[in-house]
């Protein structure tokens, strides 16, 4: 296959996304995830009329008047209670159920206590204080429309109401599958070294909503397949490292093996060129190179795009436009992404010193693009960039 | 004490901040905090001189010849070899230890092979594909500087450089106590409601990089004191409700008997007006209105920032300028915090029906500001917004 262009490598990924399944999950594990349907109240909210101010429950014609004072109302307060007379107010917490008889809340400041009665002000606005039953949501409307958001104020809603289930887009389920026979949890031998892009991946993952758990296999095709196998039910398969043409590069072969079919090999992009798609049903399997840098910029630029439409959510990272703080070489053949560090309006290129080296660009936060065949900028040149972090990605 | 406003609040808030501790962690549990002391490489990165693409590592004084194939090194491998000798290559993968006496890793793409023996091109440069050991950061050198964020790619440098701990900010112990008699986990009574905020405030801690703790408490002074006696070591706690003037508002007066220095309560604002603030040692302690979409706006703008800043991280929301989608009231007195859906360049007012309402306001991913007696606005004025959630945060 020749080089896809990084474009039409981002669309074809996206287009390979299955639409998203539907769960019924409590509200507590559904933040961040994208309503299926819509929620529709089981009750009315609020359940009672509500007291919106510490006061008293009183009745309009009492205004001016000095009343009897009977028991408080604390919220929470589910005692039975005669309806409030003329002549008499209860004194009442903020969320307490407002009484049957009571016409307004008035509040304790607009009051004066004396000898066990209470005066109140000469004008009450009728329903003053009271949200009345059911005024946010009505039992049986919608609360939430299908395509809303789980933010932290829908789950206390969701909580409020008394839902029990939200219809959810679900979380996708995404194994991280490392391979290299020189990984080692704790590297004793020359020439070994401790799995980094694993625990990587997981983390940027995790920064875009997405969790993750990772594994990690030698380069032997048996392992790997048999690894692949165990992860059937999963919707996404992301491997770094064996994918290039070297003799130890298993996973084309293993792939084919495991009955995936090949979407595409090798993008027109550094670093990142040898990324591999290929799909089993409904699983997307990503070939990262074992490369950090390029299985970073490949995490950002397709991977966690594609997962993110999988669950329903925005898949288009926050980007901007700033000014270049060191000059920027050309660029060759392909499209180079390079790592960046966005500050105010700045924007300081972190160009790496091998294409496997991390230290240099690891305070990234946007990346670059310089297109194929682009000529050098001088500092001071305006420059857009894509975010990458938790802050890439729309709430 | 009187009203403070908003930005002298907030201004007391970030100054209550102790100065932060640090802490000596393992790399994976330093995602997103930042570093105290620069990180020093334990070993040179990398730790060998790396072949950077599949090849030969041959020397140079055979370019344009046809040398001897010796045995294959993988990546991983720590097997020892004589010097490569004159005439000789050994195929060799990306990542692998580069032999003694090799100058260059020639790409294979750049040769053939035949009969055993393979051909190289006429020109080779010294040390092509070879990143020197030590390149990217020797041993004992600052690879990460103090201030740096730990970002998944600083993690994946940690690991691979070798480093065991990293000197951090660590991440704020938070305990949110929600009190209120009313609360029920499964609400069976009339008066009663589920405990929204709990949830709701944990889950906004979160979406800005702090893991916290629930608790919930009667409004019962007994109780609430012994559950703050049992938090001592806690870096910040959050109640919510239980701070207004009612008679059941134990808050001020238990923070009192805790021995908590109060430092202000009551803030020009709406919702939140009764915001408290106290100090216990290290400790800070915020008095929250059980009001929801009063906890939701104190928590995202003074417990949040000071959280962050507790954390070494920057402490200021991203915000932008929209336009209105509709019109906006005038103010009164108090500075008016108004949640709302930025979308694009739009920016749709979700103004609660009632105080307590989450339903209108849920999908809010911003805070506008009205400043006390502002007049009303028309839609299609620019305004400014303060963002809410992950991507309110900088990276």
């Amino acid at each position: 296959m020749s080089l896809l262009e990084p474009d039409e490598a981002l669309a074809q990924v996206l287009a390979a996304v299955s639409p998203p399944t539907v769960a019924r999950l409590p509200p507590e594990r559904c933040r961040g995830l994208v309503l299926a349907e819509d929620a529709l109240a089981p009750a009315d909210l609020p359940p009672f009329d509500r007291a919106m101010m510490d006061g008293y429950a009183v009745r309009l014609a009492d205004a001016g008047r000095s009343v009897a004072i009977l028991d408080e109302i604390a919220a929470g307060d589910g005692a039975a209670r005669p309806a409030l007379q003329p002549g008499q107010a209860h004194p009442i917490m903020t969320g307490a159920p407002v009484p049957a008889g009571a016409e307004a809340v008035v509040p304790v400041e607009q009051t004066t206590r004396a000898d066990g009665r209470v005066s109140l002000p000469e004008r009450i606005r009728a329903r003053a204080n009271i949200v009345s039953r059911g005024a946010e949501c009505a039992a049986g409307r919608p609360w939430a429309r299908a395509g809303a958001i789980v933010t932290p104020m829908t789950l206390a809603a969701a909580l409020g109401v008394g839902t029990r289930e939200l219809a959810v887009f679900p979380r996708p389920q995404v194994v991280v599958v490392t391979t290299g026979s020189e990984l080692a949890e704790d590297p004793t031998r020359p020439g070994q070294i401790r799995d980094s892009n694993g625990p990587m991946l997981v983390a940027l993952l995790e920064e875009a909503g997405i969790a993750a758990t990772r594994r990690t296999v030698a380069d032997d095709a048996g392992a790997l397949l048999a690894c692949l196998q165990s992860l059937e039910g999963v919707d996404a398969v992301v491997l770094t490292g064996g994918v290039s043409a070297g003799t130890h590069d298993e996973v084309p072969g293993v792939l084919t093996r495991l009955g995936a079919v090949a979407l595409f090999h090798k993008v027109a992009q550094r670093p990142g060129k040898p990324l591999l798609l290929a799909r089993r049903g409904r699983q997307l399997l990503f070939g990262l190179p074992g490369n950090p840098l390029a299985a970073h910029l490949c995490a950002c630029r397709y991977v966690i795009p594609s997962l993110r439409r999988l669950a329903g959510l925005d898949h288009v990272p926050h980007g901007g436009h700033g000014t270049l703080a060191a000059a920027l070489p050309g660029n060759s053949e392909r499209t180079w992404f390079l790592p960046a560090r966005v500050q105010g309006g700045a924007v300081m290129p972190l160009p790496p010193v091998s294409s496997a080296d991390l230290v240099q660009p690891h305070q990234a936060n946007a990346y670059l693009r310089l297109e194929p065949g682009a000529a050098s900028l001088p500092a001071g040149t305006e420059v857009a960039y894509t975010r990458i972090g938790a802050d890439a990605w729309p709430s």
